[in-house]
């Protein structure tokens, strides 16, 4: 084993009993607090709140909410089928818009009720550790993927966090980078803080940090002075929705990075789950982007930061053409150049 | 007299019988503080800490700075020389490198000493007030000449803050969006927050507010995504320092945007005064980039985001070579498709 492998204890959310505890992610890094969740609508709002964030994460967190509102139904000495649980996966299902693992987790979910097994609680919570599983096990096969297209001694700039809080474990774009580094392929990482939320400030930085990866903090808008001193041979980041056509959503500011990139001639790596594949979505375009509320941006860290009355505009996403992206890497295999029959002969649909 | 000149009052220095007044820009919007300097140490000190920031503001705060100290000379009853003044003229010239603005302020200041005048301390005092009154009727005038290149109901980016507090009033960026909008041709501005020190969150969307001009604050990484939906024409920016071939240096983000507005086909505008133009450097890469304290990024608004023991990368300017801007607006003139000789034609040297 390697020593990455030691600290890789991180994890974003445990199911156990009834109970689904929350890393909330708000918190950290200073503030290791667990919440715990009962039933569907806790999770929702756990979502929502981004307590847990990351696409894979929330789509795992969303299985986890059907079977704590499936355990409340057998409990109450009700049926639990698939009308029965409606609502709730409706709920789950709305707490976010654009990744797309979150709707297909509970696609799974919903196909183990509509077999309708002896016991549906035990295939229930079957199916949603088989999600949280595969998708851990995805993660280090795309590290491994991922790792072979670096060259020795490569600087990798990454973009908002795609670890271990924001999978299963090991991470998307962060499994990358630990695959990189533990194989001696990377030997500087520079994280993006990731304005409004900081996800890179606080948790990438904390992530590589407990792995003694080399890892430097660039303010967002450093990367393209930061490509240009020729640091950095990669931009590595994951995805919360691909469509067919191998456009790919992913946190705002993913989308000058991938602009930046192709006039620096430097390589842009897209790494996730297929379960972040949306061939039912054609293109960028027909992607819906989150918009958040404009207090996320005249706040920091608690504090007001602009005059009161201020208006803001806060989209979470953006959209990264295929065209500006080098390679796809999936659990399935990873694309070079990705574009539309590519994506679909890895689908298994040509 | 339209609207705005009722609002524009703020100034970032004013000089009064013996004492500078610096309006604390780090504590701004909430608290509106004035530190008193009384010599040039203090002014440099005030200059290094980002009390005072904007190429032109620290030019003329500098300015002021070889007054006081030669003031305290002659109270001292030495000799107002350049010699004497050495000292205090290089501690000031050395407390940021990247804004040309400081030392042509400070050359000014150097020819009347060498000239000799009957009082030096009234021709340092009449120097000062002359570059602090150029800059403001410089702004005026680059308001008129780079509103002329906007279309009606103009949607503009702005980055950084480019207005009153960073220049002797109106503003080089500012001045030309507040003569925009006075004019009709601006419907909406969009600024961002410009990390590491939010001078946009801070900052512009204080003066903007004031003037009642419409503003919506971004997260800098949203910005190609705002020129993808089509909502802005422009990127307005101020500079730092300008090559003698058109290259620009401003803060921190500026390539950045300059490489996505290119991509969108969204004009790229660069406003400053002609105090900002270094003909004796050739190119962008002979400009030196301040690389600041990593704890600027590591804490936001006092309060710690980073775990400890984290490394950050801190250059607080970037250059945005000549081809990717579509005009150069000075007092002396607007200069479209810039290039050297361009340049020289306007600098009178072809």
């Amino acid at each position: 084993m390697s020593r990455l492998d030691l600290h890789d204890t991180i994890r974003a959310v445990v199911y156990s009993d009834g109970v689904l505890r929350v890393l909330d992610q708000r918190e950290l890094p200073f503030v290791e607090t667990q919440l715990e969740c009962h039933d569907a609508g806790e999770v929702a709002e756990a979502i929502r709140l981004l307590v847990v964030r990351g696409a894979p994460a929330i789509g795992i967190a969303a299985a986890w909410g059907a079977v704590l509102e499936a355990r409340l139904l057998q409990a109450a000495g009700s049926a639990v089928t698939q009308a029965a649980l409606e609502s709730a996966l409706v709920r789950l299902n709305a707490a976010r818009p654009t990744a797309v693992n979150l709707a297909w987790a509970l696609a799974r979910m919903r196909a183990v009720l509509a077999r309708a097994p002896a016991d549906p609680l035990a295939a229930l919570e079957a199916e949603a550790r088989a999600i949280q599983d595969e998708d851990l096990a995805a993660n280090r096969h795309m590290g491994e993927l991922g790792a072979a297209f670096l060259a020795n001694g490569s600087g990798v700039l990454t973009h908002c966090n795609t670890g271990s809080l924001a999978t299963a474990g090991f991470g998307t774009a962060l499994g990358v980078i630990r695959a990189g580094y533990a194989k001696g392929k990377i030997e500087q990482v520079y994280a993006g803080e990731t304005r409004p939320w900081l996800q890179g400030a606080r948790l990438t930085m904390w992530e590589l940090g407990r792995d003694r990866i080399p890892v430097k903090l660039i303010a967002d808008s450093a990367a393209s002075h930061l490509m240009r001193s020729g640091a950095v041979q990669w931009v590595i980041v994951g995805a919360d929705r691909i469509a067919a056509n191998g456009d790919t959503a992913n946190k705002i500011g993913t989308y000058q990075l991938a602009i930046a990139a192709r006039r620096h001639a430097v390589k842009f790596m897209v790494v996730a789950p297929w379960s972040t594949v949306d061939m039912a979505t054609r293109q960028g375009s027909d992607i819906e982007i989150e918009l958040r509320d404009p207090g996320e941006l005249l706040s920091i860290a608690g504090k007001r930061t602009v005059v009161e009355g201020a208006d803001a505009w806060n989209p979470v996403f953006d959209v990264t053409p295929a065209e500006l992206i080098d390679v796809i890497v999936t659990e399935r295999g990873a694309i070079e150049r990705p574009d539309e029959s590519a994506m679909r002969r890895l689908a298994g649909q040509s």
